[in-house]
C-alpha cells in the first residue's frame, strides 16, 4: 500500500491514463542544472550518500530544521553519519515531497521497498551501497535509463560548452543541450560584475565599453549557443522589471556600475530591461524559448553565505508585486516584434492567477500556447504546488497544450519527479473523467497526457 | 456520467439540496453586460458560430492559446470555420470552465449531449443549426425561458436608458433594469476623458467647470437613472484608491486634465477617492447597492489593441495591494454617514481572504449582510474559483445571507453559469452536511439554498 | 453523525491517531489572551450569554453580518435576547468555524447534542444555564478538567504580574505563564504612546530620556518577567519593519515622538527596528521564544471604536508585502549572535508560503525547528486555515517538528478549539497514510502526533 505501484492514483481512470500513457513516455528535461562535465566523466558515486547528500540542499535544509548539526550536512561528517543523520530527519518530513522522491529514487534505482527512516537506515545504507557497487549508477547510465532524451543544462554565456562539444561526439540515446543564462550580465549590483563583464568581453573578444557592447557580446556567444544545439534561454527576476531609459541614461548607470558604483534599484531596473528587450529580440531571431524564472529571494542568511556560498539552501519564497510590469515587459517586446516563446515560472503560488491569465494576453499563431505557465517549481514542486498549478492552467489556460515537467535539479537520480509529476497529473485528470466533467474519449485523452508528459515539449522547443 | 443530471452532485446530500430547492428557483441576474438594445430587438441568431463566437472574449483566448489564427477568431473566417476552430480547441481545454459552459448551454438549449471536439463539430454544427431554426432562440425567449426574473444591464450615466424605457412599456416575464456605471467619467488620465466630461455636461445639461459639477451631474443622471428602476451601481479598479485633497487641489488636478495633461497617479487617485466619496453618498440616499469590482489589468497588449480595441480578451488579473485604502474608503463613507449597501468583488484569489474579512468590519442592521463578498467573477467564475469564494466568505462571513450569483455576461445562453453556480453551491454544502460538519434541518437548509440562488438577492437589492 | 465521535475523522488511519495518540493528550495553551486577575477569582458565569457573548469579538462580528442590532451585541438587551439572536445568526454561519466550536463546546461542557438554531434556542438556553448552576463552570476548573497543563496569558511590560504571583502560590493542576508584549513600546505613532512610555519608566525604576533607555527599561521588565516564570514574548505587526538607523537619527525620532509629533513611516520603522533587534538580543539571552503576529489590520471602523474601542470585531486581514524586510531582520539578528527561537504567524494565507519557506533560513542546531510555522491563528483558525497551514510547513518544513496549536482566546470555554485542530491534523494524516503516501509505523506516528499535540511545545519551549 505504501508507495506501491497505483501511488497516488486513486481512481481506475487515474491508473488508465498512467500505466496506458504516461508511463512510457520518454523524458524531455527541458530544464536543469546538471554538471555536462559530470555527465561527460560519468563517474559513478562510491555510496548513496555522496548520490543524495553531497550537493542537495534541499535535504540540508530539512536536516537543519530537524536541528541537525551543520557537520552532517555540509560538514566533515562520514559519509555514514551523513546518510544517518539525514534518515532520521526523513520520517519527521511527512507531507514534504524530500519523503516521495527518496522513497521513489530508493525504488526505481536501487530496488528498496523499505521505508526509510531511523530503523531502518544502517540496513538501507547497507543495500543501496551494494546496489550501487555492483549495479551501474554512472550519469549517462542513469539518463538512459530513465528514458531520457533531452537535457537540456543551464550554462553562463562565457562557457565555452567544451563538454556539451565532446558528449555531441558520443554516440548517446539523449541529447545533452546547453541553455543560455545570462544573469551575471544582468545583475548590475552584484559582487564580481566588473570582473564578469571582462571575462563576457574576452569570450566574445570584444572590448565592452558601453551597453550595446554588452548586447553586442552577449548576442556574439547566444550565436555560439545556438551552433551548439541550444535552444533555450533562462533567467531568474525577483519580479521582471520594466523601467524604461535612453542610450544616454543607459550608459551613464553601466559606466558607474563599471567604477564600482552600487547604482539605485531604479537604475539596476532601467539596465535590466534594456538588456532584456534587445536579448528577447535576439531569443525570438534564433527560434528560441525564453524561460523567466520569478521569486526567489536567495541568499537570506549572511553568516551562513559567508561559510557556504550560494545554493547551499539559505533561499526562500519573495512576495514581491509582479502582474505590472511583466504585463508591460512582454508587451514592449510584442510592440517590437520581438517577443519569443516564453515561459513564465513562480515560486510564489499567490501568483498562480497572475501568470495563468498574462498568458493569454500575449498568444499568437507562432506556436501552440507560444506563451506558457511554467511547470511547479523548487518550493512549489510538491504535489500540493503541481496540482494547483495544474488547476491553474486547467482554469485559466489550455492545460492540453502544457509543455509538462522539467526537474530542475543537480541529481543524476531526481528524474523520479518526472514520475512524481506524471502520477498527479493522472491523478487529476482522472478525477476529473470519473466525476463527468471530461468526456473520455481515447484519442484525445492519450494526445492530452501524452502530450504533457512529452510530445508538447518536443513540438514546442522544436528539438 | 459524462455531464448527466448529476453533474458535480457527488453526494446524496448535494443531489438532494441541488433537486429540491436549488434547480427550480428563479434566476437574478444582478449584473450583466447584456444589451438592452438587442434585448428589446429580439433577433435570433443566424447560427450557433454567431451566437457563440461573435463577442466571447473568454472563448478567443482559449483559441489563441491554441495556435489558432486571428481570422478565426474576430477576423474573417466563415462562421462554419470559426465554430470548428473552436471545437477543436475546446477538447484541450480539460479544467477549463469553458468546457463546461460549452456543454451546458449544448445540452440545456439545443438539446445535443454530444461531447464537442474535432471529430463531432460538423455534425454538431449541423444540429445546434437545425435547432435555431426550429426554435426559438430569440433573445426575450432564451431569458424568459432560462426562469430569469431580473437582468441588471450596466449603463453608462450618458445613457439616455431608451431601451430600457421601450422594454419597461412591454409585458416580459422578466425586468429589465439599468446599473449606473461611471468609469468614464473617474479615469481622468483615460483618453477621450475630455470629451466624455462634455458628453456628461450635455446628458445633466449643466456646464462642468469644476468637479463639484461633475459631481451635480453625475448626480443628476443618478436620479434620471433612478426613475428608470437604477438600483445598482458598479464600478471597476486596478486598486480602490484613497488619497484625501482639498477642493482646491481637486479643482486644479481637475483643470489640468482638462487641458489635456496626464496627472500623477497620486492625484488620479485624488480625484477618484473624491468622486467616489460624493457618489456613494448619492447611492447611499438613493437606497442603491454600490457595486465594486476589483483587480483587472486590461489592454495588456497594445498590439491587440489598436487592431481590436478593449473588450477582446487581452485582459488579465492584477495583484496591487489592495487592503488598506479600501478599509480608508469604506470607513471614511462610513464616518459620512454615506456608506451603501457595497459588493465587493475581486479578480485575484490572492485577495479572498481580505475581502471577506473586510466585510466584517462595516456591517450594521441595515441590512443582512450590508457589505458583500460578490461571486467568483469572471478568471475566477471556475469550479474552484467558486468554490474558493464560497469557502472564504463561510469561513470568515455569513455563507446564508449571501446575494449569490450573477453572469457578468454579454451572451444570452450564460445562464448556464447559474445552474453551474447551483450544482457547485450544493456540492460544498451537500459534503458539509455528509460529513456531519452542519446540521440538516430542512426548513433551515432550503432558507439558505433557496437564499443563496434568489431570495437573498432580491430582498438585498430591493427589487 | 452531525459532530458526532467521529467528527471530522473521515479515514480509519484518522480515528485510530486521534483516539489512540492525540485525545488523550494534555494541552499545552502557550499563547492566550485569558486574564490571570479572571482565572485567579475563579467566578463562575451566570449563564451562558455572559460566558459565551459578553466578550467574543468573532460572535458579534457575525451577529452584525446577519444585520442584527449592536444592542443585542454589546449593548443593553437582556442576557436571553443576546442568546437568542446569536442562535438565530449561527444557523446562517454554515462553514464558519464559529458553527463548530460553538457546537463542540455545547457537547463537551453542557453535555449538550442538540444543533443550536433559532427554533431550539429558547431550550438550550434553559439546559446551559442548568449546567451552569449544577456543574462547576468555575475557569480553574474548567482549564483544569480540559486538561491543560500550561496557560501562557499575554502581558504588557508594565504589569506587575500580580496574579500570576498570586497563581503561582496555589496549587493548581496547571501552570500560567506571563508572556512579554511590548507593543505600546513600539508603536511609537499610538495615541498614547508619551503616556506608556513614562508608566514604562516607572515600572523599570528609570528616567527615559533616549532610545537606549526604552531599551533599558524594557529589559529590565522582561528580567522580571523571567523571574515570574516568563519564556515567550510577542508582538504583532502589519508587516516586520527592517529600517536601520544610527543612534542619533533613533534619538531624534523618539524625541519629536515624546514631544506628540507623529513620525513618518519610515522613521516609525527605524525605532521599530531597533527596539526589534535589541529585544531579540535579550530574548535570546534569557532563552524565551519570540513570537511575531503578523498581518492584522486593526480598528479599521472609526465609527465603532469610538463607541467601543479596540477588539471589539472591527479588524481585518492586511496585505502588506513582508517577506523582504522579515528576512533582513532575521538575518540581522542572526549576525548579532541575537535570533532567538522564534515562531512566525500570518493572518494573510497568501503569505504561507513566504513563512514556510523563511524558516528553513535561520534553523540551527540550538533548537529541533528553531524557527517555527506558527498555527493557523485568528481568522485563519477555520478547517481551511489549519488544513492549509500544515501543509504547507508539511510541503516545505518539518511537519512533525511542529509545535501545534494554541487558542488566541479570551474564552475558559475555547480549548474546544485544540480538539478542533487535533481532527483536523489527524483527518490530514491519515487521508495521507491511508493513500499510501507516508508509511505507517506505529512508533514514529505516534511521535509525530502526540510531539505536534503537546509533547514538541512543551520541549522547545523547555517549560
Amino acid at each position: 500500500m505504501f508507495m506501491d505501484k497505483n501511488f497516488l492514483l486513486n481512481t481506475e481512470s487515474a491508473k488508465r491514463l498512467y500505466f496506458d500513457f504516461a508511463e512510457k513516455m520518454p523524458i524531455c528535461d527541458y530544464h536543469c542544472h546538471l554538471s555536462p562535465k559530470e555527465i561527460f566523466e560519468n563517474k559513478a558515486p562510491e555510496n548513496i550518500s555522496q548520490l543524495w547528500l553531497a550537493g542537495d540542499h534541499y535535504k540540508w535544509r530539512a536536516m537543519r530544521s530537524c536541528g541537525i548539526e551543520e557537520k552532517y550536512c555540509t560538514g566533515n561528517a562520514s559519509d555514514r553519519e551523513k546518510f544517518l543523520a539525514f534518515a532520521k530527519t526523513l520520517q519527521y518530513c511527512i507531507g514534504n515531497p524530500l519523503y516521495h522522491w527518496a522513497h521513489l529514487e530508493l525504488q526505481r534505482y536501487f530496488g528498496i521497498d523499505t521505508p526509510l527512516n531511523a530503523k531502518t537506515a544502517e540496513e538501507i545504507y547497507e543495500r543501496a551501497n551494494k546496489a550501487i557497487a555492483e549495479g551501474d549508477f554512472r550519469p549517462q547510465s542513469l539518463i538512459a535509463n530513465s528514458n531520457v532524451k533531452f537535457v537540456c543544462t543551464t550554462d553562463d554565456p562565457i562557457d565555452d560548452l567544451k563538454y556539451h562539444k565532446l558528449l555531441n561526439e558520443r554516440k548517446l540515446p539523449f541529447r545533452v543541450l546547453p541553455s543560455f543564462r545570462p544573469d551575471k550580465a544582468l545583475n548590475i549590483n552584484a559582487d564580481g560584475f566588473i570582473e564578469y563583464i571582462n571575462e563576457l568581453g574576452k569570450a566574445a573578444d570584444i572590448e565592452i565599453g558601453s551597453v550595446a557592447d554588452v548586447v553586442d557580446a552577449l548576442y556574439r556567444r547566444a550565436e555560439y549557443f545556438a551552433k551548439c544545439g541550444c535552444k533555450i534561454s533562462d533567467q531568474a527576476f525577483e519580479y521582471v522589471p520594466y523601467e524604461r531609459a535612453d542610450n544616454e541614461e543607459l550608459n551613464d548607470i553601466f559606466a558607474r556600475a563599471m567604477l564600482g558604483e552600487k547604482v539605485s534599484r531604479r537604475d539596476e531596473d532601467k539596465y535590466k530591461t534594456a538588456i532584456m528587450l534587445t536579448l528577447g529580440a535576439k531569443y525570438k531571431m534564433l527560434g528560441w524559448t525564453m524561460e523567466i524564472h520569478i521569486g526567489a529571494m536567495r541568499n537570506n542568511s549572511s553568516v551562513m553565505f559567508e561559510k557556504l556560498g550560494a545554493d547551499t539552501g539559505f533561499d526562500s519564497v519573495g512576495d514581491c508585486e509582479i502582474a505590472k510590469p511583466l504585463s508591460r515587459f512582454l508587451n514592449a517586446l510584442e510592440m517590437l516584434c520581438a517577443l519569443p516563446k516564453t515561459i513564465l515560472f513562480n515560486l510564489n503560488d499567490k501568483d498562480n492567477t497572475v501568470l495563468a491569465t498574462m498568458l493569454g494576453n500575449f498568444q499568437s499563431a507562432e506556436a501552440e500556447s507560444k506563451i506558457q505557465f511554467g511547470p511547479a517549481w523548487w518550493f512549489l514542486d510538491t504535489m500540493d504546488g503541481m496540482t494547483a498549478q495544474l488547476k491553474s492552467l486547467g482554469n485559466l489556460g489550455v492545460l492540453g497544450k502544457f509543455v509538462g515537467m522539467e526537474t530542475d535539479s543537480r541529481s543524476f537520480t531526481s528524474y523520479a519527479r518526472h514520475e512524481y509529476f506524471r502520477r498527479i497529473l493522472c491523478r487529476l485528470l482522472g478525477q476529473w473523467i470519473e466525476e463527468g466533467m471530461y468526456a473520455y474519449d481515447e484519442d484525445i485523452v492519450k494526445e492530452i497526457v501524452e502530450g504533457i508528459c512529452y510530445n508538447n515539449a518536443v513540438k514546442y522547443f522544436d528539438f
